[in-house]
């Protein structure tokens, strides 16, 4: 994993926050394993020191041996210019990697083209072939497991997990950031995208993922999905919730948003009290997880309202809480580890 | 659909209550698509009046003109036998269902004979192709929609939801049996067995089931699936209770059980009373539903001991409650019936 060499293919959306997700993630939290980033209409540029390239030849200097998928393309799909670009990698020799829905062996003549050139094709979001349900086995894990939920999709959870994780192996603690979704995956190098899983094997998938983080260290963060009130992406979430089998939550909200974003019925966003109730009441019966912290996205107020907006959740919730991206995450994990004793 | 003559296989599990239950079901509630039973064990006996039969031979006189697997085969596969008899069903010209998590285009050389012998390949479990996630059109649906939920896998849901729709057409309303399983699809001849779409897209599936519903009748009762604290199907369960919009619940239970069953760790049952607070604090924001009956599966105590179940189950929700297998429907349906006013 260490050796892994990035060329994060961009193209269009390098600077857009929501569509250039796994290239901002990889860069946040993986920034060693990126030598070179392709997006024509800012070359010459930089990102986080990082050059920003025009085309596959321009990044060659700077030695990838994998090309990334960043960004998600129009509809998720790969139109005609991303295959020949997916192509041009492949010729170059460079491994692909891809996060979306769409497979890349599902791109006519790719996967011969692959195998001619000695490279790997890895689709992020495709599960492990073995899946089965759930068996119990994660109240076996010999860790804390700490998992990230929400008040809505999109607001920061996956963040605030590794912002967690961080901070945890910044004090030497043999924490493990445990990823769900494609970003986390390609930030980790490891994990399983649990919304692409077969429904019947929703718990078994985040039983597994838990199961192989014990394996590598004993301080758990669970990256979240969905939310519990999601209209469309509630069964995700609360099969994670189960089949991760965590100790503790850190609720996760985005300051301002009143209602679930990306959802046509405009549904209500409860308040947070609510939903740390309601975490809690549906925790699993026979492991009890308590809210022990609210992560709040403050991305779009100023500092002085941020720091109102976190005093006012800790108000209704009596729990701390913080941005653990503006303040970092140093409040909330000194309560999950008081909270682990 | 009304066309149709099953021969039901069901070697070894005829009378198997859970190993038999797609048999039982088909038997109950499509009995009148049903000409033979193939199990050799019981050769020459009847259930309800249908033949049974022990070779796929001696049941053409009665004229099938589909096989039906009515059994959960030893690990949900098809072993050698099971595969043999599939052949020879295939031979006869008998289109082939399977509500499995297997699939018959994977047993070798299956697909082949079936094109040859002119015949089709059913399988009940398989999404259709192109489902996505919930668009919100579910609110839409012009229909009272009634979701029956439960406190476990297993206790009488699907049977329940039948019994309701039953009792509903009885008194001339233009009711609908929403199947969301392999067995309800095998008795209804269509819906979708939402535990075997992709996570992300569980809702969309729900949502599917009762805009389809609603072009079939105005009373919808959709079949329940999982448990919204079963440690392994709860995604299922949430997932299901959100994309189908429902109005109303009927929360099923089975007198005398505390734990989840087939669930290693030994999960309690909360009680009814707070299975109906956590169901209704659970749905949708911009549907708000309530529970308005509990059905009651009696079927292991006797009639008085299930008469005082009936009436503890009462005190304690101040609902009506009923079994409607042993005890008909009426009940249950009348308070639907006047809960949409």
């Amino acid at each position: 994993m260490s050796e892994k060499k990035y060329l994060v293919l961009a193209e269009e959306f390098s600077q857009d926050p929501h569509y250039g997700k796994t290239l901002r993630g990889v860069l946040r939290y993986r920034r060693e394993s990126v030598v070179a980033i392709l997006d024509p209409e800012r070359e010459g540029e930089t990102m986080d020191g990082v050059p920003i390239v025009a085309h596959v030849d321009d990044a060659l200097p700077f030695e990838p041996n994998t090309a990334l998928v960043g960004v998600v393309t129009q509809g998720g799909h790969f139109p005609a210019d991303w295959r020949a670009l997916l192509r041009e990698c492949v010729e170059h020799r460079l491994d692909l990697e891809n996060g979306l829905h769409v497979r890349l062996r599902d791109i006519p003549g790719l996967s011969e083209l692959a195998r001619e050139r000695g490279v790997e094709l890895r689709d992020l979001r495709e599960p492990p072939p073995d899946l089965s349900t759930a068996t119990g086995a994660n109240l076996d894990v010999d860790a804390t497991i700490v998992l990230t939920v929400g008040s809505d999709c999109a607001i920061g959870k996956m963040t605030a997990t590794c912002e967690l994780d961080l901070e945890a192996r910044k004090r030497g603690l043999r924490s493990v950031f445990v990823p769900t979704g494609q970003t986390g995956i390609a930030i980790a190098g490891w994990g399983i995208a649990v919304d692409a899983v077969v429904s019947d094997f929703l718990a078994g998938a985040a039983e597994r993922l838990v199961i192989e983080g014990g394996e590598r260290g004993d301080l758990l963060w669970v990256e979240g999905q969905g939310a519990i009130l999601h209209p469309i992406y509630s069964g995700v979430a609360l099969g994670l919730m189960h089949g991760s089998a965590p100790h503790l939550y850190v609720l996760c909200h985005e300051v301002g948003r009143k209602t679930v974003e990306g959802d046509a019925t405009n549904s209500p966003i409860p308040s947070l009290r609510e939903l740390v109730e309601l975490h809690e009441r549906m925790s699993l019966r026979t492991r009890p997880a308590r809210v022990v912290g609210i992560a709040l996205n403050t991305a779009s107020v100023s500092e002085a309202e941020a720091r109102e907006a976190i005093a006012a959740a800790e108000e209704e919730t009596g729990l701390p809480a913080d941005d653990p991206v503006r303040f970092r995450a140093s409040k909330l994990l000194d309560s999950v580890l008081t909270s682990t004793g």
